[in-house]
């Protein structure tokens, strides 16, 4: 059976590969990471929200250091984004939907600067505020910051989804609500995979999706789902240095 | 005015990025590119399908060659993509949908090695057969190569589009829907960006949406669209090393 890699080449042009050539006047799209102080994001120039965002958490960097003040700060556009492709305030005036920080301001209270950097607002993404962002969501932060304070290192990768549903026609549909004349896509639901590093350098892994609405104050444990679904539905894959056989825990109950 | 970047640091550890240790275990993604012979693609790992396609295409590439006949060829699983993010031939059956190409097949009739390539299912995304890939969308195709026939160079690229639309509650949303058990995006539609260099080294830009839908037979020009609104629904930026100003034919009556 022929597959392109085994093919014979019958050809009136030698076999050399045409990359030169090809994108002699420019890539389509290459560049969507950025690297901050303390995080980094990977750019979705298509829905003007972040990819993904992995932060490294530890003790110090979530303990709190006098005048460093998260009410100081303001949402500003990340100007290292096509103004095509970003979002800005203006998009979210208006919409109902609050500015919902990735990476958390409170993970970065050791510094001014890294804080600051996590209101750019490609970190950030529509969120329902009340029962979420300011409440479910916020609780799955404040639990992210207990487990640093308590490990040796925390690995915490955030991101939007959007997730499939079955609709009254038997077929299955991808639908989400934009907002702004950006069009910034507001995601179905967001996860949140932890990797936990203990004083003894054993590792647990920790995966949430919680979707993006007004959640009932329930347990965080009733939102952990296994990893492979987030991994398949966002187009991930979490952590791949690490052997999935040498956690110590995976998904046991967090709280 | 405070920005990230400008702002000073009254930090308790030094201000030194942090990335080596933030991506100790890995990066969630980055590897998204596939060079072939004779085409690049940006693959979507989200949406299993490609992000765009681009061709550099020549009279001598469309030019049949005995013997390498499209008929032979069947359209393969992509293993080079993690078989999370991978669309399968079983995706598309019973769907309804054809597997379409991006890179057209007949692009690359110079090489059967290349040709093979295409079929990759990397290079499809479900398109609407009759009256869409099998017609409106494969006569684009014809005049694609046509143009490569009677000029110096011709840069093609080709992609998904999951356009918006305002619904009756005044929202506006995206919307598409999935397939098979990898849940395949279906785009609403589907863009095609000329970059056409003549004898004369001058250049003429031509950019195509038509949507993922049985279309009338209707004149190609009728589908041009400004290069920007592409640019800002796909999340792209297209032949970037070329000045704007410097076309000689922006979208000009087609044919
Ligand atoms: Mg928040
Ligand atoms: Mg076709």
């Amino acid at each position: 059976k022929q597959t392109p890699a085994s093919a014979s080449t019958s050809s009136s042009t030698p076999p050399v590969s045409n990359v030169g050539q090809i994108v002699k006047y420019g890539f389509p799209s290459t560049d969507n990471l950025r690297s901050y102080d303390d995080f980094i994001l990977s750019y979705d120039r298509r829905t003007r929200t972040a990819n993904w965002v992995l932060e490294h958490l530890t003790q110090d960097k979530v303990t709190r250091v006098k005048g460093i003040e998260r009410s100081k700060m303001k949402f500003i556009e990340d100007t290292s984004i096509h103004e095509f492709h970003r979002s800005t305030n203006k998009d979210y005036q208006g919409s109902g939907y609050d500015r919902g920080h990735l990476a958390a301001a409170a993970n970065h209270r050791h510094s001014e600067k890294a804080m600051n950097q996590t209101f750019l607002l490609s970190n950030t993404a529509p969120q329902v505020g009340e029962g979420f962002n300011r409440n479910a969501w916020n609780n799955l932060e404040k639990y992210v910051r207990a487990v640093a304070r308590n490990n040796k290192n925390v690995y915490v990768c955030t991101g939007p989804l959007y997730l499939p549903r079955k609709e009254p026609d038997g077929k299955t549909y991808v639908k989400y609500e934009v907002i702004g004349q950006n069009h910034v896509a507001v995601p179905t639901h967001f996860f949140k995979v932890l990797l936990i590093e203990n004083e003894k350098g054993q590792f647990d892994l920790q995966s949430y999706v919680m979707p993006n609405q007004p959640l009932p104050d329930i347990k965080l444990q009733h939102f952990l789902v296994p990893l492979e679904t987030i991994e398949r539905a966002a187009g991930l894959l979490f952590y791949q240095n690490i052997p999935k056989t040498s956690y110590r825990k995976i998904n046991a109950a967090a709280s």
